[in-house]
């Protein structure tokens, strides 16, 4: 029989553009998370790490965990770097739960990590799309704004998804930023400021894009048998599922549906024994917010070509049916490629434990997590329950 | 309980100089691992994959793990990259038997690939460090190689190891490569040869080096329930250990040991059951001369500081009490970063199997791998049984 495993802690660095290294953001979510732990942690029970990153913490670094594992004194345990583009940290989180569930370890952390503003022309390299596929759009010139300004437009055409629609997600997102005192963005914005901000990759406004984040963030797992010691409130992994798809969109069936969400949902929720409808508070990959609106769709929230509607009607606000995106989404929070996932994480595990603050949902028993690797190349979703 | 593991298959494309593609390599060594499975194997049923690579093939492509499952019409499932420096394709192993273990897939492949030679400047990018520490060894000057020759320098002062005992494992490993349709070089080479050959970082001449290598290399992993149906000759992964240790040489107690050599090979050796004595043939991490005679001390194949004697005295060759690079190991078969510790299961799935050919060692039942990523800050060790 595979192991029950659970989170017994979280950590998480402020997001932002913040001129610190990856050394120090790590060590700092990783201590966070330490503290955490209810009745307290003893740094050598960890016995396996894997930390997400996509390569930007200085570039030209190889063993690039064992150095963070070494800088946050966890010696000599096995740790490795775990790479899937902006679902390097899901990824993480996965195997580390998978290391568990073998029995390899009975506590382990799952982190993740990028430092995107203090290198050169960083920015233009992740919006250039190295994220997305390389042959086949960034060497032809398409952008990763591009690509998901593609998958706004044919949703727009097949669906009637309206612009109003898109920007009520990055309203909705950076409302609940301003309540996230770790966000990259803690202002609130207007419809109008976000339908009037400048064109980055038409239909998408520059509001509808999240930003480059410097960032870290973990989370520690444990197994049932010993998770008791450590707190009286863990938060259970009730379903790890994760998927690939092919890295053009042009090769896929589809435009606007992400496969992979569909697959690893429904091995997320197939292994929990529940459905979609279930699902209490939700962090979901709003890299554009577009992305937000394909993903509620393909993780169930709505009927495909309705996911426009559920910013607007308020189902996804803090009050709504399913709260999504509550710490600020990608769009507000910030998306450092390799800490989202970890970041998601440590956002339901504060949402399920009732230790979200002002942004705090009323209640919620079941909450999920989903991180994708470019534009739907690579996706892990995992359902948690208090 | 947690579930027994098998390899079913293996697969190694050419190593050398190649001019290929990252996802040509692969998809080379995962058709020929496919192929290698007695009974045959539905790609389909393969639900996990776990891929090391360094970076250098091509060079800020992320989600490569995706494009190379894709290319491999490994469509849909969960796949991920792994990085731990050279010892990428050891960790992609661990993971993809812990995920088995776990019961997430019966199936998975762990694989490696790097591409060093068709990017400009790589070479001297490897040589300068990128595996090792950046902040007090690359960026203060100090090679990779120079890193080593340290090591090897000091191991000569404190246990008065020879150049000719360095010497000795270059000839050796280039005479099994010769024996090795696939390494990189296949020529042996003289005692003469090595010592008279151009100095690249006292006291390691030309020849005490690894070369920069093109490869790549897949591993077939199946859970006992389901490896009858695959093969009548499964190999077991009896024991699989993995440890850090800090980057920087600096900073460790030792020079002439690698404390995460010696703490993986424990936890390996404990989940056997076994000792150091009895395995029966070995493919350990010689990316230079002196890391073989550091691998064999802290392996425990012979006491600390009589390592060198190893090579010279016929312990190490083929038809020796413990046979170790019967491939060619690093030296000869070549080095390709992120696929060296996937071609380390290879051969040993092979000798364990008697499909070596030429270079088949005696009879083996327990073969072992031990791939290290830098000087020794992340080292996998597996043990294997027949």
């Amino acid at each position: 029989m595979a192991r029950e495993v659970a989170v017994i802690g979280t950590g998480m660095s402020a997001f932002g553009d913040l001129g610190r290294t990856a050394k120090s953001l790590f060590t700092e979510a990783f201590t966070e998370a330490l503290e955490s732990v209810d009745h307290g942690l003893d740094p050598r029970d960890i016995r396996e790490a894997y930390i997400g990153n996509m390569g930007f913490g200085g570039g030209q670094i190889g063993n690039l965990a064992a150095l963070l594992t070494e800088h946050s004194r966890l010696l000599h345990i096995p740790t490795r770097k775990v790479e899937n583009a902006c679902a390097s940290s899901g990824f993480a989180f996965r195997d580390a739960y998978l290391a568990v569930r073998s029995g390899a370890a009975d506590v382990a952390i799952a982190g993740g990590v990028e430092v995107m503003n203090d290198v050169s022309d960083v920015r233009k390299r992740f919006w250039l799309g190295v994220s997305g596929d390389t042959e086949w759009e960034r060497l032809a010139g398409l952008t990763f704004p591009g690509v998901y300004g593609m998958m706004a437009g044919r949703h727009m055409h097949e669906y009637g998804t309206t612009r109003e629609q898109l920007a009520a997600v990055a309203v909705k997102n950076h409302a609940n930023g301003a309540l996230n005192p770790k966000a990259q963005f803690r202002k609130p914005v207007t419809l109008e400021k976000v339908l009037g901000s400048p064109i980055v990759a038409a239909p998408l406004t520059l509001y509808d894009c999240c930003a480059t984040t410097d960032g870290a963030a973990c989370a520690i797992l444990a197994d049932k048998d010993v998770a008791g010691k450590y707190t009286d409130a863990p938060v259970w992994v009730a379903g790890s599922g994760a998927a690939s798809d092919y890295l053009a969109v042009h090769d896929r069936e589809s435009m606007t549906r992400l496969d992979a969400t569909i697959a690893a949902a429904n091995a997320a929720y197939g292994q929990a024994g529940i459905t979609a409808k279930e699902v209490d508070v939700a962090e979901v990959h709003d890299c554009f917010t577009i992305a937000e609106i394909l993903a509620v769709e393909d993780l169930g929230f709505a009927k495909k070509g309705e996911g426009g509607r559920l910013a607007v009607d308020g189902t996804t606000a803090r009050e709504g049916a399913i709260p999504t995106n509550p710490s600020g989404g990608l769009k507000a929070k910030g998306h450092p490629l390799g800490a989202t996932g970890a970041a998601q994480v440590h956002e339901i595990f504060l949402q399920l434990r009732g230790d979200a603050g002002g942004r705090q949902v009323r209640n919620p028993e079941l909450g999920l997590t989903h991180n994708v690797g470019g534009s739907g190349a690579t996706c892990a979703v995992h359902v948690f329950r208090r």
